[in-house]
């Protein structure tokens, strides 16, 4: 693995695949947190699995479980994935496993078979220090500052060194070359890519104060633009109410092709995610993407509020001194937050009304990918949803 | 990965290679163990270090660390080295790393390209359960039980549980399915094989009270032909004086071809060292391989007796309430204990007269390889050598 702090994703002609381009793999940390999942996690570990078991069906899926929960890991999952065995301080794969970009390699008329491809790809990846392009594209890891989603200033947990060097270590597994951007903090869930030139975050999160206080907003962009190998970036005004992300992006929109996204929504005026949604969808209305597109809103609808119950609340740890959750509170559930693998689409469902509906919308904007809901209440409680517990590798 | 209970190697057309023959990789254990490896193993790392170093100038060299010097060993490293976490109790990589057996593949003819069978190999081993056979052979792992080179009898240090999950573990990372043989005690430094049918082993370590106490010679003989697929078990009386593996073979005696092996001796009777060579080299001369070959034995000098220096005992912490290494206490040093890879022999020096003799014989036995001599002493007063911190997977 060679770290790269001379150059840059775009200035070697790397991109950020979109997530519904083909994948090598997946990556997926094993849940074990007493303060963020509750009753030791047990619940957290069963979904988790289940969300790998899904798209192992068609990719390569790698676990990643601390000392303590690697045996556990193991004889829980199929012998089909794979358990290694790596420290970190929570479980969130897509916030700091690192985001992958490619390069369209010397032989891409070979990319049509996507088995060989994978073969090729890893099989010249596996051990070289340096750059060898063969078969269908060179992928390459980016491993961004991580603070918890927002450090000193108003993160989630302290500390959070563990999780911070992961996107290296991961990328020395998958013997991927690393492009270091640590000075930059950065989440994958904050991001959303188009593959064609579009990437779609939110202003919560990219300017909050925790995270590039001393960065503009156009040197920020610029950053994206660099690193994703993007030439333009849209900029929600905010995500879901109660995202203590400060609103990652992929909890409220998610490209589903290029030119279309769906946005998580609500009728419901009275809910104060309504205006949140609206304006929202009146950023997306006027955006134009980088290939010059309008760009086409599917409305996906959000289940009734999901809160906290009192022995939900019991099961967990302090964190700091402090309780994570309070009875009552309401979580950020959303649709939006599915992951997109070969062969599926991975969402989570809730036990509500709306499952259905919006399993449906789903199935019907990926025709070729089966949708699997999987009930997904032990990961909400974690803070996040199946989005933000998987990263994809791509081809 | 598969584990497999219900077959064994040889039933499943399986042997355990030569450690001449190709490699696709290596695989090393960073130390840190204080009370095996003096003054906080800093010394042991660096020496570790030169071994992974020349090795990774010919083959794939993976380095499992655990959780608190991992950021150490990747700083250390070159790049050109795999790091990955994970937890052991020590650091002898020959000893609890899986033994690697292969299946010639269908595919036999496109063996004679190495690189393009590494790549294949690799590419179909990663990320799938079962078996498949492409490329030049299907490689699996056994994982035999470890219990720290005697258990409670007469082993080394409790508890060894972290180096017993090993070998399974690094079947799963690198995706080889994997032989169930915990039930017998074995270690990889206990047995060498020619590659053609015969397999060499010590009396004093095999049929040591501590391992598989309840089963008789004819019993273990019946095991190393199942599980290493060979047809020939050469016992040795006996292996170096001092060492605390119950004298494992890899120390006194190693295949250098088919055929040939090279004999850790000494000229002077007064050396409680000679009746052991002399005892071994006479089972030798009453050998025959599996083949029907008799054995051509090639002498390595042993270098004058190493023994440990006040200042090292000091830097050592205790064991179990007990000092691991006293002062003067001879250690069992011998230039046997090298390391096979694709491009070199990797022995140790230390600082002997006879450092030199050693290196110029070896490299007469090896033409085709460039034999490299590290300093090993700091290696040596852990308990083993080079060969014991090594163990290869076959290409």
């Amino acid at each position: 693995m060679r770290i790269i702090r001379d150059s840059t994703p775009a200035a070697d002609g790397y991109r950020m695949p979109a997530e519904y381009e083909p994948h090598q793999g997946c990556i997926m940390i094993f849940p074990e947190r007493a303060d963020s999942w509750q009753y030791g996690a047990y619940a957290a570990r069963r979904a988790f699995a289940k969300v790998a078991e899904v798209i192992s069906l068609s990719e390569e899926v790698t676990v990643c479980a601390g000392p303590t929960q690697y045996d556990n890991a193991r004889a829980i999952l199929p012998e089909r994935i794979r358990v290694v065995e790596m420290s970190s301080n929570d479980a969130w794969a897509r916030d700091y496993a690192p985001t992958f970009v490619v390069k369209q390699g010397r032989d891409a008329a070979q990319s049509e078979d996507a088995a060989q491809s994978a073969d090729t790809a890893q099989g010249v990846a596996v051990g070289n220090a340096g750059e060898r392009v063969r078969g269908a594209r060179s992928v390459r890891g980016i491993d961004w500052g991580f603070n918890a989603w927002g450090g000193l200033a108003d993160g989630l947990y302290f500390p959070w060194d563990k999780d911070n060097a992961m996107a290296r270590k991961l990328c020395d597994l998958f013997q991927k070359d690393v492009y270091d951007k640590r000075d930059f903090i950065l989440e994958g869930g904050s991001v959303h890519v188009d593959g064609e030139g579009t990437c779609m975050v939110t202003e919560s999160c990219l300017l909050s104060r925790g995270r590039n206080p001393d960065l503009t907003r156009e040197q920020i962009e610029e950053t994206l633009r660099e690193y994703l190998g993007v030439s333009t970036v849209l900029w929600l005004p905010c995500g879901i109410y109660g995202d203590e992300t400060n609103e990652h992006v992929d909890n409220i929109c998610a490209f589903v092709k290029p030119g279309e996204v769906a946005l998580a929504w609500t009728e419901d005026e009275t809910d104060v995610q309504h205006a949140m949604s609206k304006a929202c969808l009146e950023t997306l209305e006027r955006a134009v993407d980088a290939r010059g597109r309008k760009l086409r809103v599917h409305k996906l609808p959000l289940p009734r509020p999901v809160t906290m119950t009192e022995k939900e609340c019991e099961g967990l740890d302090m964190c700091m001194d402090n309780p994570t959750r309070t009875p009552g509170e309401r979580l950020a559930a959303s649709y939006v937050n599915f992951y997109i693998s070969n062969g599926h689409i991975v969402m989570p469902g809730f036990g509500d009304p709306a499952d259905d509906e919006a399993r449906r919308i789903l199935q019907g904007l990926f025709p070729e990918r089966e949708v699997v809901q999987i009930y997904a209440r032990d990961i909400l409680i974690g803070g996040g949803n199946i989005h933000c517990i998987t990263q994809q590798i791509p081809l």
